[in-house]
Order: structure tokens, then C-alpha cells, then sequence
């Protein structure tokens, strides 16, 4: 998948000898990374996946490594040269390049240790080489005491999620923004569809197809301003903190100049944390953006559910509406065709409340001055946010722009249900609207001719309390009316 | 709930004075509980509820009590009539006598010593009552020196707590075998009822409607199969390890002859663990029953929804069975009735899977020789068992006897679904029948007319294959034929 | 536990006959409940306790409907007579009254229609009782054409509920407060006492205890902010939306009027939601909340695992800190004491885990126009905040105030410590720091005694460079400050 | 990451044009597979994965294939050449070849049909290659008419999952009998070293650090004995039941036929389910599966916890075994290092229990004939056994080897610790062993000066009744003795 040592030494590629406390060990000599992160893949190949995959996660690592570097060069801790390559090459990174040196295993032990590491040495590396020098020279930029100079993993690694996650939110926001906007386009088409409302699967009270439509949109956007929230959260950074937040070997301005450049190159608007110690230890704003995914893996799925519902059939099944076919259903049932959009967003919202639990469980496994465990947080976070999105978008193209209603059947629905019953009954009391509601069930007649026949109301009476409009925005709101 | 002690206190009533090592203390004068049981009680006021509410463990407590008490008797560490004295005490506790004396609350600090100091200060005083002693005569009867002699709470309280799960399995197994039969009983009144099978909620093949139910109880009795494998795992016992398990202070014959004694009086196959460390740490006997309860909600879960879903209507829904109706379903909307007792029984599944989340966190929180969180694992395991046999209870006698068919409507949906296509493709080919079954669906006219007419089979060859007995059961098997 | 119907049956009480939909039913003759109660009371009988274990809520049950009285008698839709009779009942039980009455079962189908019942027969037959009149004289003060006027369970129900979540969310807050408070007075205790700050169970580099204590602090603080934002999302409501949400049968201008009473009658600003109907059916901001609750149980459990491993030993551990001894340890190891409050706060951790995983399935389980599983929702949620809330107290009055230090064995652990060569690193690089930190582990020396002696810094520089203060606190700032 | 059809789009490749329900469709001239999984790449772009990363899945699919393709080729239903060469390509695929073919995500909506089809396209079009024919002459071999003749994706898709979740359990239990013996060879390392138990982080009673470390092993060999039973329910096969399990257009004799080759091309003993349409729709043993996984993370973690806290220090620590260094610990802190084998251990246990949150809220959502939402139970269950036998084989090469006893440590923690005072309480009596506890924690001075000092008892018994072998083996058992 990538270009990693294994494959390096299977061709027998030349290779640079580094040191580290372990011992001496044998880098691919073309390679931009060293001995930390040739020792991290051999310790951690488990999910036969490198943090690559996680692009915000590269940029934000990149981003902050440049903040530090502008911050000690400021302070004089970097001369100016150094510090120029350095950036330079957090530059390049941040504009996509080098990606494929990021070859650690997302979920590795050490607390993020190895991913800073990774990052330190293709910095160090890279910027050796634009200064004409050779890799591995690190007397002339050493990944620790320059690049990472004032720098602990504990508050690169943590500050860099936590930018990556914002980031990966955004985009989310974005595609979840164009989801609620298809369902308020169909809610507009569908507006003047009038349709049997339902409380536990049972037929309650009419409303419009144009309603139910809206409905998503609106819990979708609410779900948006909960992610804008728990974004918030996440900007928070324990930037200078170091090794467990004293901020031990670092410069007194260091903290607040980094975080400056931090928020500047990135455009948010990131801040120093209030408490830096307990900042650097607490996992509450994962576990509270992990929180509120769960929340919105539980409406998207809740979503999916009531159109898979409402689109069953087509001859045996509710049959309201109709999902566009986007594949042939069955290998052996002919002419099938199966919601299976809806169905992948299901499972992709059974995957992030999965994930929800392995960041509750990572979270409250933290100990003393630090939780070991934010790789495995930061990897479960970072895919429930790109799959929900892609998710999203799939729903947002390849499903629900297409949906159509069956309005015919939907009005014949509301018209031969004992639903009608509840809008008679402040005209006729509560029991006599349950007699004629057993009534209509036992004989399969309409309520209204029910009504009618045995005296109760006028047809006329009947005609006005029966009107869409009156059934489905009794406050009288145009937003959805019922218009036929 | 109980007479404990701050009641007592509030009514002024006399007490008498214990000791411990914190110091001494009041406690209530009629109390068979001492000061151990009441510091737990101001220690741990966390539930409003006490360890009487699960009458399996109490059982189980004092059962463990006598056992040891017979063999220490038999191994000559303990005197006879004192031995006797403990072991009258265990007989009436097992009766069901002293339940409200059993006052601490079941979630605990302490891996459970609360609970085994509560039992043996019980048995002590109750046994110096028998002896015509006043209570808090320790000097004759102690409730750690010789109702807890050999023991420690780290063998006690596993292994009464398993015991009392075993004893609540088989009550939880009764109840599932009951419910299968009424399954079993409802598919055989429904085994000539054919309707359309489905998958992804489109229209599928026919099956019948007894198939569907015969599947209810199917899966009940292979979850009971796997509760008796889980039960089995229970019965290993520390007994005999005390304090983490090398049996230290313990008689070398001990361990061998409380098991015996335990398995005779519980009537179960207790038997010595392998390890007695690795027992008196493991909690995978617990993750386990949780793991297979979880499987049971599961199932139990999703045949609610099926029972909902197919019962759903009356006019806008699938409407192919009835629940009955047991109360009435809504305070505004006359004559609704809801599917009430599978909306029950769906939570109950909803809370059984959350404490399996709570038994997994205290499983994995366990730290070297001893799981110190055994007190919210036997509180989650013995109220997911009893809540679910409730729920059974209730389903098998409140809703599933009483299940009607709408035989008419399920015989017209299957004459006219589609689906009855996939019966056609082996005899003109998936492409053909695909054309077939869009024709259908456009026109609204059924598979049978349009093959007949388009001249793809005759009528004779149409009549064959359609026959329900060849649509739904292949294989010949005569278990669930559909016989018109 | 309560005046339920069986045990009045058992004592041939007399009785009333009422009748519903499904038939006549017979009624204890006292009680104020009605005939929908007792059918519920039969039909889900599944945790053994009632409602009424929820003070909370049986307030807003009753300030819920008193507000829709007082609405429909300013709409001139209830008799100035009748609906002071309703709202001196409701203010009755506001007060504490009839609490006894509520006796249907928590976990229940139907979607809260049972606990609205109980509410609507406990009111109108106390209101008749006001009025002279026998109990069941529903012609003149109707359950439902009265108490239950304009309204549905859909509305009221879940207004209910999230009131009295508000209310108890309150009270945690007041409870987590407290805690605060007793960490920061211990934080400033101890805010001279310095020791080894740790990162993944390794010595890293010094701090002070106060800090560390400062640290639980600052969670606490953070978590009630989250309680608060998650409080302001459960008071909209959607009272007025009556069945669905389109507030069919409803007062054009009931709902805001009902609310306002609502607001004024509970002190709480609730607010009519946007979308009524999406409001009925979302539990958007249960799961938030619940989110929330699991942020708090996971930070808690942290610090209670934080709590018993610094006070591990007495002699075989870390031996930081001592927690208060609130009672003996062990049946069988003499003078041993245990952490039992922490454990005990750590088990009500998982709990409030796993019925968080019950509220999402709950959550996501709901269909269409409703969730039918709200009853579930709010008992997890209750039972949640009431046992965090008893965890908490008993965590600030039990044991954090009795917390001592070892402050000679800390300092000691900070002197013996190789942790310190970390400061050492700006003034003599990474590699040869590396190699002091082998060195002093190698022969037990101090690092100091190593660096001094191989001349790698002169005694004076040690001294200011490992000065405490210098170590902790090196922004300068005075808050936790190690002053010797 | 594989050839997809995107990539060929790009570069502008030749294609060619299939058809299906939905419309003409462009494929990849080259490409084996065909238009079905065209449309699925497009319709399920979730996780930037493919199914080829589960090899043990795509090596099931083609033994399903095969067997199928053998069983009608004997009932005639399938000519000699095309079953030869659909056998051939069956043989090759399970040899490892055309895997990059397989380029469907697996997480997909369709229960699994997009994966069916990819395989049965992949197979026709390398059969026809055989033959010598253009791809996509389905007129010769068809990918549904005879590749998946007689077979339903409902029926081929969970039986290959089985068949693949059983291949890789074998896998996990070798790597779980690895760690096994890694532990076993330790604890007979160590079995000469004392050191104290601890129950609740508190000072218990001695044990050998070889006891501790069998118990280990026990766990992981208990673990390994629930997989090997969860691995038996899986091989219930129900192939031949078509769609839905009533075997519709299947040949009486295939399922028997098919099941046979199955069982004999995997070695697997695969056999028929008992009720095929309960088979078809049940997820119970994936559940159980999953639940014993989580079962297997808990006790890993649990160990890797421990293992975590008695390496912790290495001056501030408990410091009784040290973890073999395998990288540098720290970007900041010279000298440390990690327990990072361990943690990264941990972190993929905290996957496996958030993976199976997931496959259970999959399996619940299952609705009447089928479960739509298999393909992420298959994705999270292959995924957890994946990492799981990752984690075991890097803690068993690792770590567990090279770890080491700080013998003396251990020693003197024993001597000096007030546990040993309970081995004196059968002889001395509770009270006074609590009062000599609490002197020797006051003082510092051991338990047995103080005791022969106080004359409770004679040196010669302290000598006695303190001896290793006494204190940790009273059963007489020669396992895991300490002998010094």
C-alpha cells in the first residue's frame, strides 16, 4: 500500500544505518523517515493500514509542527535557516506532498509517540535535503532537538487530532448541510401529499408527505449545530504543555505564540487550554464529538429505517414511496430491487456507534497524566467522520433526490382510515368517536360516511373538519400545507 | 423497603455497640445485622434498593454459608453444636425466613464483603438466638471466625453469585421454553396460511405464514441451548481459594468438601475450578452469560419488531396479523390500539444489551489477583435475567396465544406480488422474468395472467409450479406445508 | 411496595367497575387511579417498582397538566369550576401528595400512554373527591375529555419527561459541584507536595499533588458546562402538538399559552420547539443528554482509578496518597482496608455507560411519527442522573476529604526519580541526557549526584534547574504553585 | 489500492457494454467482473476498502461457488465443460489468484448481493477466458443462469461468511495458543519468585510471580476452548435455501449435494441447519461469535493492564517485572520508555468490544425473512479477528519474552508487608492480627518481629507458618510452588 520498510529491504534496497535508544537499525537509504518510525511499523503492523489514509490528519500534524517552528524562531531557538526549511517543508506537506513517508499503523501504542516521530524525521529529513544536505544529518537538523524543539507528543499529538477532527467536521457539516437540503427540496415537491401519520407503526392522524420530509431535513440541521458545538470543544490546545502539562523545557512564550501561529495557519481559531495539565490528560471533548456522532448516526439511521419502511413493496408492503433503483436487487429474484442505499447508511451508522463505544472505552482507560490510548480514539473518531460523510453523500445523490410518492394510494390510505376518528371526536366525546371507530374497522367503511349515515355530523360539518388543511396545520402555518 | 438502620435510628429505638476497625458504632438492637452491614449501609446508598430484591442470591448466600459450615464441622474446625447452630440458620434463610435483614445495597465498593459481612452477621446472631444468646455475643458465635471460617469474601461472594445466576437461568429457560410452545402452538393453527416472504422489506417469495412463526421458536430454542452451555461455565467454583486463591488459611481437604456439600444442598454440579487463582480473578463466566443474554435480546428484540410491523395497520399498514388488543392505546386518538406488550418487550432487550456494556466494563476493569467490580456485575446479571423472563412472561401470555391471521388479505397479496416470478426463471430464464415481473409492476396485472397470455408457459404448467406446496416447501418436508 | 391492585384484590377490597375499550374491569373502590392504570399494572410487570420511585417526574407530570388546564380554562375549553379542582390536584401533587398512586410500572409499552393515564385518573378522581363527588363520576370530570384536554401522550409525555430531567439535572449539578469543591480544597492543601508526574504508567517528569488534585477539579467544572448546554435542549417541547406534531384537535392558540404556564409554574425556561412535528418524534437531545451523562461517568471513573492506584499498597504499592478507612476491607485479611468508595463510584460509572447504550437503542429503535420506546428512555436517563448523583456525594463526603499524602515518599520518588533528567535535556541535548537516564537506572544513583559529578553542569545549575517551582510551573504562574 | 473501475476510466481504457434492471452500463474491457459490480463500486464508496482484504472470505466464496457448481453438475442441471471450467476458476481463486478482481466494498447495502455478484461475474468471465471466449458472452457462461444456478445470495453470502469467520477463528486460536505458551514459559520462569498478591490494589497475601502468569495463560486457554464452541455454530450451513429458505427453485436433492463438496473442499464440517428459513434470517451465531470476542479483548486487555502496572516506574513504580524496551519512548523525556506492546494491545481490544456493539445493533435490525445489514457483521467480525490475532502475535513475539522479574523488589515487598499477618490469624485469632497490622503499618516494622517480639508466637512457627511453599501452595500442589 505504501512504500514501506518491509518492501524496501525484500529488494534489497541500499540502506543508512540510525541509532536509537534500542540500538543501531537499518533505514531505506531513499527514505525520508528513521529509526523511530522504522521501529513503530515493526512494533505495530495491525490494521494493515497507515495514518496516510487520514489526510486531515497529515495537514494538521504539518500544521502544527510549522507553528512551533515559527514560534522557537521568534524566540530565538531556531536560527532562522533552520527554521526556514522546516516550514518549507511543512508547507509542501500541508499541500498534499510526502504523504506516502506517513507509514505508521493508525492504531499503534505510545500514545502517539510513533506519529510524531514519523512526522519529526520526514520533516528533519526533507529539510536536510532542501538544504543540499544528505538524509540522516540530523547534527544539522535533528528531528527531536530541532524539529520538535518545545514539543512533547503530548501536546503535538492530541493538538494535531484534535485540528484534523475539526477539519474531517467541516466536511461533514458540508455534506450533511447538502443532505437536509434534498430532503427540503422533496419536502417542497411532496407538500401537497396527504398521507396517514403513524405513532407505533399504527395508524394515527393524517399530516403530509411534504411533513415527514421536513422532518429529516430539520433533525438534520439540528444535529449540524451539536457538531458546530462539539467543534468548539476541539479547539481547545494544550500546545506547550509538553511532556504533562507543566510545560517543562518550554520557553514562558512559547505556549501562547505557537497556539497564535497554530490558529493563524490554520485559519480556526484555535486557544490555549485554561488548565494545561488537565488539558493535556482529558479525552472529554472526544468523547463529546464522539457523543454527538453517535446522536447523529442514530437520526440518519432512525431516517433510513422510515424509508425503507415506507418505500416496502411494491405489492405486499406499505408502498408509499418509491426509492430509485440504483442496482438489480437479487441473483435469483427477478425484477427486485432492494433500498440498498438506505440500507449502507444504516450500517455505516451501526459502525460509528461501535466506534463510539471503543472511544468510551479508550477514554475512561486513560490514567494519571495522560490517556495512552488517543491513537485508537483518533483513528475510530477520524473514520466514523469519513464514512458518515460519505454516507451522507450517497444518500444525498444517489437516493433521495429521486424518490417519488405513490399519491394516489397514500390518499386512498388516509381516506379509509379510522385515523379520521380523532378529529370528530371534540364534536362527538371520546366514546362515541370509539364505537364509530370500531364500527368502520368491523364493516370497512369510511368514517366520514359512518358519521354521515347515523346522523352525528353534516355532511357539510364533515366536509370542512375533514379538509386537508384543517387536519394537518391546525396553527395554521403555510410552511407545509397540505394544498392539493 | 427494609427495616434498616437509619428507620431505626429516626425512631429512637435501642441499639447496641459493635466494633470494627474503624471503631465502634451503633447498631439497631433487634437487628440480626452488625456493624459491618451498617457502615455498608452509609457507605453505599447508591440504589434505594437492597440485595433482598434478587431472592436467588440471598438463597445462594446462605446455602454457600452451610456448605462451608458442614465441612469445617466434618474437618473438626469447627464444633458441632455451633456447626449446627449456622447451618439451622442457612436452612431458614433458604426457606425464605430473614430476607429483610439482608440490607446492604447491591452496588457495592468492596467486591462484595458488604454482602458476605451482611450474611454472616445475619447468620451469627440468628444462630446465638437459636443458642438462647443475645445478639452480639461474638465471643460465641463470630460471624468471621466461625461463620466465615475457611472462607473469604473472594470465594464466597463468586460463587453465590454464580449459583443464584444458574438458578435464575433455569427460571429464565422455563420461561423461553414456554414461549417457544406458544410460537410452536400459533405456527401450527397458521401452517395453511400462505403470504409473501421478504427480504430488505420488498416483496420476496411466498412462504407461510406458520413458517414465519415456526422460526420464533426456533431461534428461542437454540438461545436456550446456549444458556445451558453458559450455566454450565457458572458452576465452577473457587470455593476454597479465599483471599486470591492459593487457599491460604484454608484446610488442605476444604476446598474438596464444600464443593461437595455445595452441590448436594444446591442440587447443581458445582464443581472445584482448575486454577483456583485464575478463578477467583476470571470473570469470563460472566462476560459469557451476558454475551449469550445479549444474543437472547437480540432475537427477542427483533421478533418484537417483526410482530409489529406485521400486526401493523389497522388501514394503513402490512395488516397481516392482530394483536390482541389489552389496553387502550392512546388518551386523544378513540379506538387506537397499540402494539403494546412487543413495545415491552423490545426496551427490556434494549436494557439487557446496556448491562452488557456495564458487566463488560467491570469485566475488563478488573486488576491483578481480584475483580473488584463483581457487585455491579451480579446486579446487572440478575436484573437482565429477571426483567427478561418478565418480558417473556408476558409476551407468551398476553400477546402471543391471542394472534389472529387476516388470511384474505395475506392470499390476495401473494396472487398479485411480483414476486411469484422467481418461481418462473428456472422454467424461462432470469432475463425473461425480469421483463416480466417490470410488465407487472407497470401494469398492475398479476405474473400468472400476463405469463399465460404472452404465451410463456400454458396455464396447466403455470398451475403446477404456482401451487403453494411447491412454492414454499421444495424439499417435500411435510412440517409446514401450506394446505389450502 | 405501593397500594398496586393485586394486593387490594388479595384483601377483597371492595371494588368499582370502570370501562375501556376492551371491556369492564374492576377497580379498588379507593383508588384514585382508574381502570387504564389497572390494566397497565397487569400488563407490564417486568422491574417490580413504579413510577413513583421518580419524584421528578411525577412533578412534571403535574405541572404539565396543570398548565394545560389553566391554558384550556383561559380558552374558555374547561369550566372555570372544573379546572380549579384539576390545578388544586396537580398543585397538590406538586407538593408531594398522592405519590402513591402512581403505580404502573416504568418500563412499559405504548409510549407513555400508561404513566399519562395514571396521571389523568389520579387527577380527575381526587378533583371529583374536591368536589364532593364519588370516584369514577367520569361525566362530570373526565380522564381524558378533561384532565386530558387538547392533549395527547405524545405531547405531554415527553414534556414531562424532559422536566424532570431538567430538574434532576439540577441536582447533579449541585451534587458535581460539591465535588469540585472538595478536590480544589484538597488541591490547595496539597499544592506544596511535590511528586512524579506520570505518562503511560512511566515516571516522566515532576508536578505537584496539587495540581493533580486540581486536575479533577477542572473536569468536574467542564462536565457540569456540557450538563448545562444538554439541559437547554430538553426544554423545548412540543406541547400542543398533541398525536404527531400537526396539533390536530388543538387550540390555534393553546401551545403557546400552555407553555408559558408550563415556564411559570417550573421555573424553567421552556420554550415550544420549531417543528412540532419533528419534535414529537426526535430524541435528539435524550441521546445528547445521555452522551453527556457517559462524558461524566467516564471522567469520574478515571478519577476514581486515578484515586486507587495513588493509594495503593499500604506497603507493595504506590503508596501516594491514603483514602479514609470508612470500613474493614476483608473477611479473612485482618486490618486490610479497601478503596470501597471509589469502587463503588466507578461501578455507577458503568452503569450510566450501559444505559447509555439502552438509550441509543432505544433512540434509533423509533419509527415514523414516534418513538414508542420513550418509557425505557427516561428510566435509563432517571436512573442515571439519581445514581451519579448518590455517587458523587458519596464521593465528596465519604472519602475525598479525608484524603492524606505521603509527602516524604513522594519527595522522595521525585529526587530518586531519572524523570528529572528531562529538564537537564535543553542544557546538554537528548542523546547525552539519554545516556545520564542509563546510566543513574543502572546504579541507583540520582541524577543530580551523575550529572554534577561527570561535569556535565555545575552544582548551581542543578540547583536552580531542578528547584520545584522551576519544574512545575514554568509559565510563572502562582495558582499551583510547590512551595516547600 | 486495486484496479477499480475508476482508475480504467481515467485512463480511458477500452470497455465494453453490459446491461441489467437498470440500464446499459460501460466495463472495463479487461476487467473479469461486470456490470453489477460496476454499479456497486459506485453505489458503495464507504471505507475506501475492498473485499480482498479479507482473503479468507474471497477463498470461502469460491469453496461456496465450487460446491455449488460440483452438486449441479451431478444433478445435471449444469453441462461437464461449464461446471469444469466454473470449477477450475473456483480452484484457482481459493489458490490465491484474481483476488484484485474482487473490488466491491464491503460495506455495502444489498445484504451482500454486490459482493455475490462480483464473485459469480469474476467466475464467468475467467471461465469463459478458459474457453477460450470474449468476456461477457454470458450467453455461453452466465453469471446467474449457471454460475450461481440454483443459489441465492441469500443463502451463498452468510454461508461464506461462516465458512471465512471460521478459517480465521482457527487463525486467531493458533496465535492465542502462542501468547499461551509465551505465558506459560514465564511462569515457569518465574515460579520461584514471591512476590504479594493483590486484591483491590491493596497489599493481599504472597503468591509466586509464576502463579500470577499462569493465570494468564489459563484465561487465554479457557478463552480459546469458547472459540473453538463459537466456531461450531457457525458451520450450520443453510445452502440451498435460496432466497428465503424454502429452497424455492432449488433441486430436492441439492442442498444435501452442495453442503457434502462444501464440507469437503474447506475440511471444514460444514452441515445443513436444522430450519433453513430460520437459518436464513438468524444472526445468532454471529452474535455468540461476537460476544466471545469481546469475551477474549476483555481478558487480553485485563492482562495487558496488568502487565501495564506491575512494569510501571522505573524508580516511582511498582517495578516488579520489566517489558522488554522495543522503541523510545518519548519525543521529549530521554531515557523512557513505553509500554507500548501492551497498549497497543489494549487499544485493539477496545475495537473488538466497539465491534461488537456493532454487529449487535446489525443483528437486531434484522427484519422478518433476512438480515439486510450482514455485510457490516461480516466487516467488523473479520476486522476484530484480524486485529485480535495481530495484537496476540505482537505481545507473544514482543513482549511476553523478554519481560523480567525484579526479583529482590519483590522479595522485600513481601517481607516488609502487613499482608503476611493473615497467615497468622488461625493461630492468633482476627482481632489481635488486626491490631498487630495496624501496629506494623504505624511503625514500619514487619509482621514478624512484631509478632515474636509481642510472643504471640515462637520464631520457629513465624518460620513455619511464613514459608514460601506454606504461604502459596497450602493445597500441597507442586505446580506452581516457589520454591527459593
Amino acid at each position: 500500500m505504501s512504500r514501506g520498510p518491509q518492501q524496501s529491504e525484500e529488494q534489497q534496497m541500499a540502506v543508512r544505518i540510525e541509532h536509537d535508544l534500542v540500538g543501531d537499525k537499518e533505514v531505506p537509504a531513499d527514505a525520508y523517515y528513521g529509526v523511530h518510525t522504522v521501529r513503530a511499523v515493526e512494533n505495530f503492523a495491525i490494521t494493515g493500514s497507515t495514518i496516510a489514509q487520514f489526510p486531515d490528519l497529515i495537514t494538521a500534524l504539518a500544521a502544527v509542527k510549522q507553528a512551533a517552528a515559527q514560534a522557537n524562531r521568534d524566540l530565538d531557538l531556531l536560527s532562522p535557516d533552520i527554521a526556514a526549511a522546516i516550514i518549507g517543508v511543512c508547507e509542501e506537506i500541508r499541500a498534499g506532498r510526502l504523504v506516502d513517508q506517513f507509514v505508521v499503523d493508525p492504531v499503534q501504542g505510545g500514545a502517539g509517540t510513533s506519529t510524531n516521530m514519523n512526522t519529526n524525521e520526514v520533516i528533519a529529513n526533507r529539510a536536510l535535503e532542501l538544504l543540499g544536505r544528505p538524509r540522516g544529518s540530523y547534527d544539522v537538523i535533528h528531528p527531536l532537538d530541532h524539529v520538535n524543539l518545545g514539543q512533547s507528543t503530548n501536546d503535538v499529538y492530541p493538538t494535531a487530532v484534535r485540528l484534523a477532527l475539526v477539519t474531517s467536521l467541516h466536511r461533514l457539516g458540508h455534506s450533511l448541510g447538502a443532505l437536509a437540503t434534498a430532503f427540503t427540496e422533496k419536502a417542497a415537491e411532496f407538500s401537497g401529499v396527504l398521507k396517514m401519520g403513524r405513532t407505533q407503526l399504527q395508524d394515527a392522524v393524517p399530516m403530509t408527505l411534504g411533513q415527514e420530509f421536513t422532518t429529516y431535513a430539520v433533525m438534520i440541521e439540528e444535529d449540524r449545530q451539536r457538531l458546530t458545538e462539539a467543534a468548539a470543544l476541539l479547539l481547545e490546545s494544550n500546545l506547550g504543555g509538553t511532556a504533562i502539562g507543566t510545560g517543562i523545557n518550554g520557553h514562558p512564550r512559547y505556549a501562547e505564540l505557537a497556539c497564535a501561529y497554530l490558529a493563524e495557519i490554520s485559519g480556526e481559531s484555535v486557544r490555549p487550554a485554561g488548565d494545561f495539565i488537565e488539558a493535556t490528560q482529558d479525552c472529554g471533548a472526544f468523547v463529546q464529538l464522539s457523543g454527538v456522532l453517535k446522536r447523529v448516526a442514530v437520526k440518519l439511521s432512525k431516517t433510513c429505517n422510515d424509508l425503507r419502511l415506507t418505500s416496502s413493496g411494491p405489492t405486499a408492503g406499505l408502498g408509499e414511496i418509491n426509492l430509485p433503483p440504483v442496482q438489480a436487487g437479487s441473483s435469483i429474484m427477478p425484477g427486485k430491487v432492494n433500498p440498498v442505499i438506505p440500507e449502507v447508511v444504516n450500517q455505516v451508522a451501526f459502525e460509528v456507534i461501535g466506534n463510539d463505544l471503543t472511544v468510551t472505552l479508550a477514554a475512561e482507560a486513560g490514567q494519571l497524566q495522560l490517556n495512552a490510548f488517543e491513537p485508537v480514539i483518533a483513528y475510530s473518531l477520524l473514520r466514523s467522520l469519513t464514512h458518515l460523510r460519505a454516507a451522507c453523500d450517497t444518500l444525498a445523490t444517489r437516493c433521495v433526490p429521486g424518490i417519488t410518492a405513490n399519491r394516489e394510494h397514500l390518499h386512498d390510505s388516509v381516506h379509509r382510515s379510522i385515523g379520521l376518528v380523532t378529529a370528530l371526536a371534540p364534536h362527538i366525546g371520546y366514546a362515541a368517536s370509539t364505537t364509530l371507530a370500531r364500527q368502520a374497522l368491523t364493516t370497512g367503511r369510511t368514517i366520514k360516511d359512518l358519521a354521515a349515515e347515523g346522523g352525528l355530523l353534516t355532511t357539510d360539518q364533515l366536509d370542512t373538519i375533514l379538509r386537508p388543511e384543517n387536519l394537518t396545520q391546525p396553527f395554521g402555518g403555510p410552511s407545509a400545507a397540505a394544498t392539493p
